[in-house]
């Protein structure tokens, strides 16, 4: 259901009409003074800036940043601040960031792409050469396959949305199509792999089927406007519609179509799903059917009952959105939540709705569907399906308690 | 027509097919050395970083400021590097400015909007009890009146894409729809206006018909994600999607429900549109359909014949764009250019088209239209309908030629 298309509040949880929003805060200007005239109409401002920066009043939104890993070094994630967020959109700035042996620092005109391997014509391009290929842009969600799996943890995790969460992003991704660059190469459609290799420290490497190659994937050289950010590729990356991330192979220096996977480290070692039998699955692209509200959220409090908003955002690597349930009651009662337009395929859709609190203890819940039918799970049956031991693929109700003090805490229920 | 419905190839300009793709520069593997495996791949890179800035390597793609006028402080615009960038959204640190006074500095805590005049309870809100509003959150550009002013002149602007056209941008805008607010405070419904006011040292005001109001403004709190930047009204300003620029007032502190318009010095002195015969337009909102080729465009050289991209934005303030024709002969044949998904009412709309340059001396435009029907005027006829004093809204047609050397300037044509 589009917000456009009805009342914000005709559809909301507990919501008593236009006259419960005076309680929201806005006070009868009749009982204050009107507002003086502030200093800031009393000086000319500051200049112009050739780069924009955020409000010093916003210094505190931040990645959260989880350092290395002892023993090596540029390797961890940062996470995006969820919480902090509004809309559909990830500024660049505050991207999530995944990396294996840190950013490389890759000067554009020496970087060199090969595409090899099984095809008539092995070909090199600089990035000058791949800026004059028909391009596409896409708006889409990028999420780390290790997204939420704090969540696999038999106690609730004590982190803000964007610690627990924070680990999927969306951004406008404008690049080459990769299919266009295979058929100039002359690609021998019979071959079912491509392999990808970055040019970071720690040759990221990960094996992409064909069919995928043919059908969404990009080249991606721009984000969100400008061109890609160092954390996020530049000068170029591969960019996987919907799949997990460590798939988009960042730094991209190589493709080479080969007759099968080639079973790089990132792909034995990392980034296979332990299950509970002590089995691993192996090359699970797509990230599932997924969504969290963002506000309220963990570490947040509630300044009073009345007219609150719970707001969120929700996201399917199968598809497109189609609809988001909200629980106050921890599950037993959904309500439909608007969703904001557009809703596009594999991008974060921000999903909301009003709540008039009455101030007594309540357990929030969002549940997403998307269009191949498919529902986010309880976490109790992502446990009783994966087991514990699993890190990837976390894709579980997310649930946020509220105290009668208005303090939302992360809580299994 | 979406990209996303035919190949790229199959309507293109002069284009040979994928044998023509090898002449753009990439350069077939068996003439050349493989890369050597760089510098990038033998030390670890950077580490993570709380707030992610672009490469160094792009250090120059910045706004390009016009500085203050002789006697102001603050007083002038900054413009978007249109022709560095790709795709419908503009990262917030390259949006355009436009400032009266300056750039505020305004503690959000301390910050208040005051809602009176002809409504049943005048209300004062803190930023923290919009926040508590229900939200909307919208993709549009924003394009200042006296965008592309240069081309009244009597000869072509020595400028790039950006320096002429780049007073557009286009971001994700989220708040609380304006309406909400008036109802809350019991609008008089017969009111026809309102003063918008901000908090800089301006005083910038504009008074806004209740018709927009009560349709599609919102207080934007949000910008492409996070909160709104200094420059563009933190922490809040009013939007108004579609209209020219200085309307959405920025720094937002007051609005007035008032039985007429206030004159104020900002649509008597300025924002009239002075015609041909010496009469003056007002209240001239809508800015109307537009589009500009981006690449190539004036300041680039095309590095030899064969595939090139003739890439564009096109928007209109009357609703949605329709089409972009292309001529590559200074406007005798047109060619339709695809248009990147989503194409949303009152945004950047992407267009591209696969170009074989035979070499020769062209001239390129772009043409668009819009879902009223709207088509963007030539040069010619805007000078005939509005003069050469004019100073806002010019939306004729953008001339390139492109020299058999491949150099690209701007020229009436």
């Amino acid at each position: 259901m589009d917000e456009s298309k009805r009342s914000f509040l005709k559809r909301s949880i507990g919501l008593l009409g236009a006259a419960g929003l005076v309680a929201s805060g806005a006070k009868k200007a009749a009982a204050v003074e009107p507002p003086e005239v502030p200093p800031s109409m009393k000086v000319p401002g500051a200049g112009m800036s050739e780069y924009g920066t955020p409000a010093k009043y916003e210094s505190k939104v931040t990645r959260t940043l989880i350092r290395s890993q002892p023993g090596t070094t540029g390797s961890g994630a940062s996470r995006t601040p969820l919480e902090a967020l509004d809309g559909m959109m990830t500024p660049s700035g505050l991207h999530f960031e995944r990396h294996h042996s840190g950013v490389p620092d890759i000067d554009p005109d020496k970087h060199r792409l090969l595409i090899h391997g099984m095809v008539k014509r092995p070909l090199i391009f600089t990035v000058d050469a791949l800026m004059r290929y028909p391009m596409r842009s896409r708006i889409h969600f990028l999420e780390c396959s290790g997204n939420s799996q704090l969540l696999y943890q038999p106690g609730p995790p004590n982190f803000t949305a964007g610690q627990t969460h924070g680990l999927v992003s969306c951004s406008e991704w404008t690049g080459v199509p990769l299919r266009l660059l295979l058929e100039e190469a002359g690609v021998d459609r019979s071959a079912p792999w491509i392999l990808a290799e970055g040019a970071d420290a720690a040759a990221m490497s990960r094996s992409v089927p064909m069919a995928k190659a043919m059908d969404d994937a990009i080249l991606a050289l721009f984000q969100n406007g400008e061109r890609l950010r160092p954390e996020n590729g530049y000068p170029v990356r591969l960019f996987l519609p919907g799949w997990e991330g460590n798939m988009s192979v960042k730094w991209l220096r190589r493709l080479k179509v080969v007759p099968a996977p080639i079973m790089t480290k990132d792909e034995t070692s990392r980034y296979t799903d332990l299950q509970g039998d002590g089995k691993s699955l192996m090359f699970t692209y797509p990230m599932e059917v997924k969504s969290v509200i963002t506000r309220p959220s963990h570490g947040m409090t509630l300044r009073g009952a009345g007219l609150h908003q719970i707001s969120g955002i929700a996201w399917s690597g199968n598809g497109t959105i189609r609809k988001v349930e909200i629980s106050t009651d921890g599950g037993k009662a959904w309500t439909e939540a608007a969703l904001s337009a557009p809703v596009l395929p594999r991008a974060l859709t921000r999903f909301r709705v009003p709540w008039q609190w009455d101030g007594s203890p309540s357990v929030l819940k969002s549940r997403a569907t998307d269009d191949t039918g498919a529902v986010q799970p309880e976490r109790d049956k992502v446990i009783a399906d994966h087991g514990n031991n699993a890190i990837f693929h976390f894709n579980g109700i997310q649930a946020w308690s509220v105290a009668a003090n208005g303090e939302v805490k992360h809580v299994y229920a």
